[in-house]
């Protein structure tokens, strides 16, 4: 063990196109099937040792449920700076991705000898007993386009991948309020969800991604009317765009959205995936 | 299906620290376990629809047994334009990295639809296949500093990971024919290998990392007289270096083999693993 001293950590967003709700006593066991893209745009969580916890999100102080949770899970004392060029709560799985952070950082800066698997489970645990999530933190550790095959975290969970590059386009509109929704329609969003994950298994694009995730997001009636006009568009144009889950957020490969007159936010498909940086 | 086109794909080198050796009926199922490091540098492959399949590794046309056997699988016909900044034969995986490579670009130049695992399935059973590795394909897959759990191709293998990056040294001495060790002394591999992997997996550290893979070595007793002066210099420094499993190499990370007054070639810890290339 050398002296505790500043870590810093990436975590790529990512947008949910379609999944599962698998909720089981276990939160390691706990979480979600389906499909998704991760964004070269994403969180960075610096964390230094400090007597008291601290966490700024983009310079203001805020309560995280999973990172409390994750620095508590490592027993250790430190403070955030968390940033983010992704607009809060509207689907990009930060909530998530700042827990994966904080996981990555604090075992880098204390020295805490954890392996990824061990850390990608323990934000994990930490997303799915917060109820603020329960797939992004595996997507997230992977990078790409990740295929969610197996709910949970390692060594539960099994995941593949779509192989991609590109552009990402989106429009965030606003928020959506998660907790309702999960546990309102688990039933249908699983069975929405296994269908199309399925049918994208069979023929694992990207292209067939956004197909699959827009006849999701149709079937399981999540759709504003805001959101509708803004699909209908781009199909109008000839291109696919869906709808992030969960946030009234519309996403689109490529230059899909522009294609059909917007001016969205220009993001890339991630590949790394989470790291520490030196 | 649209026309097939042009792709290009990275894949790290990878230098195996420690390994067991697992042979079993199915390719698929064979594989190794053990630990190793992913570099920044390593192969592209460049892959073009053809009449009749070439390969070019820096120019020169050369018959890669893994590479024909990707092709095959995949049944297509390519032209293929390999490069690599990394010495060939000397233990950076890169037979195993050109198997990849093919694979993930054949995948996006004749659009073949084919999910990220089972591309490294294929890749991985070639290169098992033709007996020129058995644990690199599924740790180029991955990237970083991968621990290998369980043998085999997706999804009978297991990964971990160790957190790591920065600066990774080497020393090309030459090449060791690796067929004739792996036949001779699986059973002696095997159990310092096992051995090793355990220590490590309850310290999961790059410093544990070099210090499994330095004792791994010399369990093995595949050290060269040659890299035993270097081995000995760089402790004698208060470093620590390895050789790479399976050539004359020596490599260490951070400033190890410099700060011992050598003069190594410079590369990274590679983090996204193998990826197409826009």
């Amino acid at each position: 063990m050398s002296t505790p001293r500043s870590a810093k950590a990436f975590v790529p967003g990512h947008v949910t196109g379609l999944f599962t709700v698998h909720r089981v006593a276990e939160p390691a066991r706990s979480g979600s099937r389906g499909a998704g893209v991760t964004l070269a745009d994403g969180v960075t969580v610096q964390l230094e040792p400090a007597d008291q916890r601290r966490v700024l999100v983009d310079g203001d102080p805020m309560a995280v449920d999973a990172v409390d949770r994750v620095l508590d899970a490592l027993d250790v004392s430190a403070s955030l700076r968390i940033e983010t060029d992704l607009p809060l709560g509207t689907g990009f799985g930060l909530s998530g991705g700042m827990a994966l952070g904080a996981a990555l950082a604090a075992n880098q800066a204390f020295d805490l000898a954890r392996s990824e698997n061990e850390l990608i489970r323990i934000a994990h645990v930490a997303e799915v007993t917060a109820g603020t999530g329960l797939g992004d933190v595996v997507a997230q550790a992977r990078g790409g386009m990740p295929l969610r095959l197996e709910p949970g975290a390692p060594p539960h969970g099994e995941l593949d991948g779509i192989p991609a590059t590109g552009r990402v386009e989106f429009l965030a509109l606003g928020e959506l309020s998660t907790p309702d929704i999960l546990d309102e329609r688990p039933g249908i969003i699983t069975e929405a969800g296994t269908e199309a994950l399925e049918r994208l298994r069979s023929q694992p694009t990207p292209a067939r991604f956004m197909e699959a995730s827009r006849s999701f997001a149709d079937d399981v009636g999540l759709v504003t009317p805001d959101l509708r006009d803004i699909l209908e568009a781009v199909s109008a144009a000839g291109g696919t765009a869906s709808m992030a889950m969960l946030g009234e957020t519309v996403f689109a490969l490529g230059r899909d959205l522009s294609d059909a007159g917007f001016d969205p936010a220009v993001s890339a498909i991630d590949r790394p995936g989470a790291t520490i940086i030196e």
